[in-house]
Order: C-alpha cells, then structure tokens, then sequence
C-alpha cells in the first residue's frame, strides 16, 4: 500500500490524542472557555432570510463572509461544532443564496456539517448557538427545522441522487418546471458510490441539475482513492492555457472541431487539458458539463460563475476549491484537528482542553490499540476504515502496520467486499465502522461475508445513542439487522477487559462476527487490566448477586453500565435486583436464561438499540419457545428496556438515554412501577 | 426522460408476458421438450478440469468453444437456464482458464450467470444437468461448490472489491506473491455503486488485478446510465485510427510526449482517443491503465492480449466486447428474451411454452397492471426499477409513462434516494426491487426516506424462497430489517386483490411503506375481482372459522396459502383450526390479536422469513408485553413458523418450503405435533 498521504504518523496520533479530549469537552463546563459572543455584527444583523442577502450589492458579499466567519469563529469557540468545513464553504453558500432564489430554489447539502453559513443566513442566527444541544437546531441540514434544509444531509453522498429526484419532480410539476435545484459535495462525499450512480443517473433524463463540487482536499482524515488524485491532478494540469489556444486553432483548420458554441469548445478545452495532462474528465467522460476549478473562497468570482451557468440547461459540474478552515490561521494550517476541534480561544485559537477527572479510556482507544497488539502477534489480521482512521482509533494500526491497514474513503460498501476477498483469501480482517453507516453495507455483509462464513471481524464503534450528532448518526438497528442473518456471531462488551477478550475471541473465530460498543468511555479498568481471553460464545456473566433478589435485569453491551447503577438505585429502595450481562446476543446464553426464568419473577432485557427485533425480541422469542415447550411451568415476566420506536434528535448522550427511557433512573423507575 | 433505448414498447410487453410464462416452464414437465442430450463432443470430453485445456495447441480453442456452445444449447434446452449471458462469455472463459494458472491464479465472476462455461470446463460438465436443482450445481459460482469459484457472485458490481482483497491478500502472503487475480465484470454491473468504489480503490494499493470488462451493451433489460453511453461511444471514436499516428508525431517533434514506454503510449492514445470522440477515458482517470475495446468473442485474440498483459504490473483494465446469445441466432437476434429463455427446442430455437392449467396471474403482473390504473388516477405517482423493468412488471408503466418511470440501473441505493428527492418535491414514488437486492438500499431506507417520513412506496419482489436462483436471491430478512425503523409501515398481501389494496392504501398514505409479496403466481381470482379499497394499516383479517377451533394461525403475506391448505389438512385429521391473515407487520393488529391470545391455546405464526426478528418475533414480543401486564391472563403457547437460521441453497419453491418446513405439510405436522 502506498502511503496514504496525509496520515503523517507523529502528526496524526497526536491529533487522535487530542481530538479524542477535544469532542467530549463540549460536555463539560470549563470556566476558562467563556469566549465573550460579542454580538452579530454589522452586515449580518440586516439579513434575516436570504432575501434580505439578495438586496445586497455584490460589493459587500465579501465583507459578509468576513462577519459570517468571524460569527462563526465566536460561535464555535464556544458550542463547539464543525469548525473547518464550514469556514471553507462560507463563500459558495453566500454566493449560492444570493444568485439562487431560495427557498424556491433547492439547495441540497452533502454531509451537511459544512452548511452553518447556510444557517446564520436561513433565519437561524440567534439560535445558532442551540445548535447540536438538546431542543435546539440539528448539526446538519433538516428537513423537520427549516424549509430552507432540503433533504437530510448526516451520511455521506446521497445528494446527487437526492437532487436530481427534486429537479426531476420539478420538471414534471406544473407551477414549478423553473425551480433550480443545486447539490453541494464535497470532494470526500463524491467518492462514495451512491454518488457515483447519481451521477451516472444524472445525464440520463433531462433535468438542469448544478453540482456544485466543494474541493477542499480533505474529508474528516486525509482523503483516499485515485479520485482524490484524480481531482488534485485535474486541478494542476500544466502547461494548459500556454497550449490550448495553438492546439485549437490546429484542430479547427483540420476541421476535426467545427466552429460550434460554448460546449463544444468547452469539450474541446477539457479534452485538450486530458490531453496534456494525461488525465481524463470523469465527468464528461459521464455527460456531465464540467466547468472548473475556480477559487471557491473568491465569493465574487462564484457568484459570477454561478450567474453565468445557473440559466444552463442539462446537469452541470461547477468545480470549486476552497481552503478547509478558511479565515482561521490555525484552522487552515491543521485542518484535520480542527475539523471539530472542541472548545476553543477565539483570539488566540488555543483549544480548550476539558479538564479530565478520570484516567479512563475511550473504547475506541481500546480497540485500537488492542487492535495492534493482535495484529503484532497475528499476521492474518488486516485493518479496514471507511475513512475514519482517527474517529475509529485504525489509525494506531495504519501508523504500526501500513501495509496491513486500509483506509477506503467513504465506501463501507467496498469496505466490507474488500473484506470478504481478503478473507477468501486468507486473511482475517477487521473492519471498523459506525454503527449508522454500517447500514450502508448490509448487502455486503450479507452476500460477500455471512453466506460464505468468511472470517470478517466487524467492530462498530457508535453503536447506540451518539449524541449531538443526533439523528441521522445513532446507532439502534444493528442488533435488529444482524441477528436475523445465518452464521454471524454478535457481541457487545460492557467492559474494556471484554472488548479486548471479544477481539482476541473474533480473531480466532472461522466465521464472520460482530462486536459493537459506543462512543465515550469505557468504565475504568484495574491497573494492570486483566489478560484478554478467549470467550465461549454464548456464555454470559452474572454481575450483581443478591440475597432476595426480585428481578433480574439482563443487558448487553455498554448500557450494562447504566443497569448496574440502576441496581445501586433500586438497593437504596430496598429493591434487591440481580444483573446479568449477557454479552452474547447470538448465540443467547439459553443456559443462563433458563436459570433466569426458572429463578426471577420479572425479567428486564436492557438494550441501547431499537427495542423491535434487537435482544428484548430475541429474549421474547426464547421466552415464548419455552412456554410453548413447558406450558407447566411458570412464566416470568418480561419487560424490554430498549429505544422507542420513533426518531430521536440531538443532546448528550445523557440526556437522550433519559428521553429514551434507558438510563438508570428510568430502568429504576421501569422496575420499580412494575413490581 | 429520454427514451430507454431497447424498450421497444410493443417488443418489451411481449417479452414480459412471454417471460413470465418462460421463466416458469422449468417448474413443469412438458413431454414435447425432450431434446435428446447427444453426449460430450470430442474436445470437451479431454478437458476434467481446466490444465487439461492448457495442455491443448492454442489453435484448437476456437472449437472448443464452438463445443461448449453446443453443449450449453444442448443443456440449456432442457434444463433452463441463464441463455444469452452464459454463451456471451464462453471465449472470455476459454482464454482466461488457458492463460491463467486457475485454480492458484483466481478469476472472480461478477453476476455469476454468465459463468456456464467456467462450470464445464473446471470438472462440473457431468453435474451440469442438476444446476439450479435441488441438491445440484448452483446457478452462481459458489465457493462452497468448487475451488475454481473464488467468491460468490449472484449480486451484481462486487468483483472488484473482492477481487482487489484477494490479490492485496496474495502479495502480503509468503509464497502467494505471484498468484494472479482477474475480476470478470459485466457493462451492466460495472455502472453499480459498489464497482464504482471499487475502481476507485483499487489504483491506491500496490495491485495487479486485471478487470475485465465484459461489454455486451445489455443487462438483463436495457442498460441505462450515462456509463452505458460512455462505454459505447469509447468503443465507437470515430476518426481515431486515421488521426492517431499523425498527432503522435506533432506531439512528440512539440516535445509534449517523450519516447517513453508502452504506458505512455497507452496513455497518449487514449487522450487522443478522447480528444477525437470528445469522450474521456474514465478508467485512465482513476488511474487505471485501460487496454481495448477488443473482439471478446474472438477467443485466439483474448488469448493474445491476455497474455501480452497478465505480467503487467498494477491495475489494468480489459474492454472486450461480446455479443449476448453469441452462437445462437435467436438469442443473438432478441437477447433481452433469450436472456433466461426457459425450455427450447435446440435445433429449432423454438422456444418451448409450459402448459398453463390455469388462468392466474403472476404478482408481478397484478402489480404493473394496477400500478399503472393508479398513477393514471394520480400524478404524483412515479416508477422507479433498479434495472428489472421485466422482472418486476414495471415496464408497463415505464411504456404507458415513460416520463413518470425511471430505470435506474443496477443501482438500488441510488434509486430508493432519488426516490426521497421525488418525494421530498411532493411526488409519491412507487419503487419496486427485488427483496434481497434491497438489502443494497438499507441505509437509503432509513436515512433517505424513513427519518424524513417521506411517502415513498416500496414494493417488495421476489420476497421469501425464489427457488432456483438460491441461497443469494432469497429474500428473506426484510421483514425483520424494516420492523425495526421507526415511521415506515410494513404489508404483505396474501392475494391479489389485497396486494391492489394495499398499493391503493400507500398511494394515499403519508409516509413510507413497503409491500412486500413473492415471485410466482397469486392465487385464482374471482371474475370480476373486486374493487380495490382503502384499507385499514393494522387491521387484519378472519380468513377461516371453525366451530371448535384449537388452534389460531396466524399468518402475513402469501405464505398464508400454504397455511390455508394446512387448515385443510388439519381438518382432516379432526383438527380444528383458524387461520388469521395479519396484513400488517407494523403497526401489528393488536385488537385482533389480543382476542387471539384470550381465546386459542395455541398459536402459530407463518412467514417465510427468517424467524429471528421477523413476524413470529414481533407477535412474541407482544405476548410477552401482554404477560407483563397481565400476569393473570392465560397465556397461549406460541409457536414461530418460519425460514430456520441457516442457509437454503436452490431447488422449487415447494421444494425449498418443505426443507424450510413452512409448507402446507409441514405447517400442519408442527401443530399436529404439538396440541
């Protein structure tokens, strides 16, 4: 494997160090971080819709990105969110609400994390400091806040396809056949399939769809794939203007290029540029009219772009670069920790470490560097990201054993086939992915893993409630998607000395299986931690014995941690309750349930995941087997703590456990009235 | 939108009704279709396995295939089959098996149905008979089945992924460095997401797979997407090989191309290529050296640039162009048909018609019919097919209206998101793909369509047991993979009519839903069917009443049939039983099903689903819920009915349900055997 660009070792554990402080200091008060909001200054204050932007003379968009960055920039400092994104597409949203007649005209967000200007001017300033908090705005565009937000924009590449259904519905709605509809990816988003196959849909019908190519050279980590590449070299093409004027006039004496309008010579200008540079237009080579690269931070120069193409007819790419972290020196200069960098000085860009309480570890450093030591001791084990070396911890094992490692970029499609063949081959992969873009690649978990019982490894990390990413990034189906496919083995450690077990078990295992565990810390560990073992699948443990137990709450995974406090509360109401973790959802420790439901009146299933079809159901369906079996004997009740069926927003992780009913005041309290 | 070019409107419902009545003839036994199975010609007689072919002069290849041909018609007449495909690739297969180590060198099918030869020639030839029968060869390559199938291949678009793992997997193995890996890829599949994702990755690592791209200009149906064009009119650059040489040396006295090596070459060709066409090779611009387009039906001249290229380092593509049905000149003359033609007469190419003994109707057809009936009534209503227009009947509408009907390709992600944008613009797409192919779309599902509520429709083909394509075309985990997503409601109809209904309840409902029935026909209708009505989300239905009833049935979808014929054979043993047809998944009939529980001592619940996290699962967990509340009621023993936690290769439908035990019978023994 080549070196993968951007992962300068040194540089980049030092960025998983502190960005791993850097995301939970939002959590914490820290007095020394009261950044003074000092209000909205002056331009901003007379926009209050993008009408009120588009009464403006073009002359002072510049100045308007300059106090929309600085807003930002006393914003965020102190509510943290995504910093350098949004600093860098501060000039194409501009630019866009003013030559674009939104909300009428549709802009769709790829990833939305870099649409806060489109925020500030869209009505939402005064409540842009709510935002990623409990009530208040969503950290991506949303549909449900704002009739400005299009289309949900939390995972990656879908806005092309997205808005080509809008452009296309347009076109066949009388009233709105003039309605424009713009998709805005970044370079990262277009890598992933889903917006390749919009893209190779988008030339097929007739529509007028503007692409708006965001270019800033980096997604979350360094950017992968040879489109990445192929977009940089796009972007340098040498000797290009020097040389395009004489090959033109040669090609049109030779009559090979007729005298035709703008798009044949435009052809003609991107094939030449090919021609020199030895690369190829994608995008042409797709039907789409390419127009680019122009400097993305020049507001003046996009909105002069975008009145000249926006009247165009057929799908169009516009490629802009822009500067991740634009307007921030610091930001500009480490646009990878700066990406959410936490709570920082607005004056002097020092970031604001939340002080630490507890030595604990985060379980994605757990896995990551655990990760490490099987793969030292094992050469069969490979590492697979999706592009997020840092948010998974892989990169410990990218910077230890780069051959071995794989960053894919936004494919967790590919990731998982790509998994499936080394594992056909041998290998012993594992692949780290969140939760919610596991989804992306159920098919290939299916097909290119489970039928063939490869040896693939699957962590998902963000498994449950994430937080302030909210909606569109928690993690609450896997249990419920996983269990019902033949030959996966699924898993969810409580502990760290689990976690480290689970792996050591995964590697050793000949078929695919699962380990989720979420965001955050683990519960402190002993020093030195206990040696990792190899689990039996399917055996649980019981936690907590008391003398006169009344229940018996079994869970799995992490929250086995709110159920143990929730044991300590239902103590102090002379509420004895036993604790089982059960570790294992497939295969269930039937053994252990029998003993359960043999033992306890009242049986409580606690799960951070979707409360249809995940380990309550798979406990009900045991349950009702055995009643079926033994109708003689006598039943206990059953009560299934999990997530409700319906969407939950945004807050802290705390905070939505308690909305969602499974933190440990609420199992105390499920408990307690049910007894 | 643009004509669909081979939907030759009167060509392509023939094909439909022709198909649906061809594609069920293997099922049937018809007297007239005994072809007389003449024996292995001579040269495929020497060949056990594919060194056997190697041994032979490269001079005797083209008869070889010209037998294999033979053979495939012989076969194929019989026992039916993937036709036009399979024969498309016989010479691609013979070059590859002749210049290739197989089976240390590894070729990986993409779509596995045009992989017959590959079959014969690797010592299957005397099992080819049972293909795609109980008990014998699979219709795919499949790993389980031969070391020569290397991955499974019955989704379209993940050769390349696999591939790529296995030869990154090869170079880290000591002694397995010069294995070499070949990706096998359709024009089709090429333009899915995940292929897409693929390429994209597999110029970034230290490779050197080879990509063949099998170009036969059609998939199942017509090919759509601007990949298709792209693919086509690179093969057709006019003008190139009269310019090439003449700017080759203008380039080279300039000085803007030295006296490099082949690459260059290569490289500077297809920049003119591309200049020439004003098309741009997308290959070269991820990177990829790209080699053609070359006649794939000429097997001396694959040989040739095959071994030309296999010791060329990195990733290499191979554009061959075939012809689908090579060999045989119906099948060439009408591919889309002779695609899976059913039994034939070989000598004749007649193709030969099971005798129908009834008039029902193909679900399929019941849905295109009433979907058109609908969107006439409606304009809101869209069509979207992921690249079966046949398959699943949309063709009607994509005939009757081709601008409110899109095939998207092989594409499903992109096709549940642009399903969403419509939505989003106030349209009501109707989306119909097959079950296991769906898998594909989860996350679009989930974050493009269910957190926005958006009111898209998906109707589920293909759903349960298909039979004879096996193990990776079953659908048999959407019941459990939707129930767990909040918002969308889930339906399954048990006849006609109420498949109408439920279609008419979604074209008014306000949110997704998703329908979901099998391949095959729909139980005999009344003459005239009832008018369909809006009906009730959660409100099932009596289907039978007994007197002295001791058990309740309940079932959901089609499947309910086979129940139906179990209450029969109950009765014959003077077991009384009633059957309840749910409907709905979700939201569940909880009023009916409470006065289930408080009346039978027995209930079974039938799917044809996985029985973990489905139907069964969603009625336990509200017995359980029920228990809990109301410790004091009687509980009824329930018993899940349903696809067991394994995998099911191919054979008939009714086959595979008595191995599942969710056939009449089988129904009926599991009761028998448990009052």
């Amino acid at each position: 494997m080549e070196e993968i660009p951007a992962a300068n070792p040194g540089q980049a554990l030092q960025e998983v160090e502190e960005s791993a402080f850097g995301s939970y200091a939002q959590l914490l008060p820290d007095p020394s971080a009261e950044a003074d909001c000092k209000g909205v200054p002056p331009l901003l204050a007379r926009i209050n819709s993008p009408s009120d932007l588009r009464k403006l003379p073009v002359e002072v968009l510049p100045e308007i990105c300059r106090e929309l960055r600085g807003f930002l920039i006393d914003s965020l400092a102190e509510n943290p969110g995504h910093f350098a994104s949004s600093m860098g597409a501060v000039d194409i949203i501009v630019a866009l609400h003013y030559v674009f007649n939104t909300p009428d005209d549709r802009i769709v967000y790829d990833v939305g994390h870099q649409a806060y200007a489109h925020k500030l001017l869209t009505g939402r300033r005064d409540l842009f400091k709510t935002q990623r908090t409990l009530g208040g705005l969503s950290g991506f565009p949303n549909p449900m806040e704002s009739p400005y937000d299009t289309f949900m924009a939390g995972h990656a590449s879908n806005s092309i396809s997205a808005a080509l259904g809008m452009a296309i519905a347009d076109k066949l709605t009388p009233g709105c056949e003039q309605r424009k509809t713009v998709a805005v990816i970044g370079d990262a988003s277009i890598s992933g399939g889903l917006a390749f196959e919009g893209l190779n849909n988008a030339a097929n019908n007739p529509n007028d769809l503007l692409i708006i190519l965001n270019d800033n050279e980096m997604s979350i980590d360094s950017n992968v794939g040879s489109l990445h590449k192929y977009l940089s070299e796009l972007s340098t093409s040498l000797h290009y203007n020097r040389v395009r004027k004489r090959l033109y006039d040669f090609f049109r004496t030779k009559g090979y290029i007729g005298e035709g309008g703008k798009g044949r010579i435009l052809r003609f200008n991107n094939s030449v540029k090919a021609l020199i540079s030895k690369q190829q237009n994608i995008f042409e080579g797709l039907n789409i009219r390419y127009f680019g690269p122009f400097d993305g931070n020049d507001v003046t120069k996009v909105v002069k772009v975008l009145q000249e193409i926006k009247d165009m007819k057929g799908p169009r790419i516009l490629h802009l670069h822009t500067t991740k972290g634009k307007g921030f020196e610091k930001a500009e200069a480490d646009p990878t920790t700066w990406h959410a960098p936490g709570k920082f000085c607005a004056a002097t860009g020092r970031r604001l470490a939340a002080p630490s309480d507890d030595n604990r570890e985060l379980w994605q450093e757990v896995f990551g560097k655990y990760l490490v030591r099987l793969a030292e001791d094992d050469p069969k084990i490979m590492g697979i990201t999706a592009a997020m070396p840092s948010g998974t911890s892989m990169i410990r094992m990218l910077r230890a054993m780069p051959q071995r490692t794989f960053d894919v970029g936004i494919s967790e499609g590919h990731a998982v086939t790509f998994a499936g063949g080394l594992a056909a081959a041998g290998k012993h992969p594992f692949v780290a992915i969140y939760s919610s873009f596991l989804q992306r690649a159920y098919d290939n978990i299916i097909h290119d893993v489970c039928i063939q019982n490869l040896p693939v490894t699957f962590c998902i990390d963000r498994a449950g409630l994430v937080g302030e990413d909210g909606v569109t990034h928690h993690g609450l189906f896997d249990l419920a998607y996983l269990r019902c496919i033949p030959n996966i083995t699924v898993a969810a450690p409580m502990d760290a000395p689990t976690l480290r077990s689970l792996m050591l078990t995964a590697s050793r295992h000949d078929g695919p299986m699962a380990i989720r565990y979420p965001r955050g810390k683990a519960p402190a560990e002993n020093d030195p931690a206990p040696q990792p073992s190899v689990l039996h699948p399917g055996k649980g443990r019981k936690i907590t014995d008391a003398v006169n137990p009344r229940v018996a709450i079994l869970s799995i995974g992490e929250i086995g941690n709110e159920a143990l406090k929730a044991v300590e509360i239902l103590a102090k109401k002379d509420i004895e309750a036993d604790l089982y973790d059960m570790i294992w959802l497939k295969p269930l420790d039937t053994d252990m349930l029998e003993e359960i439901a043999s033992r306890y009146p009242l049986i409580v299933t606690v799960e951070d995941g979707a409360s249809s079809g995940g380990f309550g159901s798979a406990v009900a369906e045991w349950l009702n087997s055995r009643h079926a079996a033994h109708p003689d004997r006598p039943d206990p009740r059953h009560l299934t703590v999990g997530i409700p069926d319906r969407w939950i927003a945004q807050g802290s992780v705390a905070q939505l456990r308690a909305i969602a009913g499974i933190d440990a005041e609420s199992i105390a309290a499920t408990i307690t009235s049910n007894l």
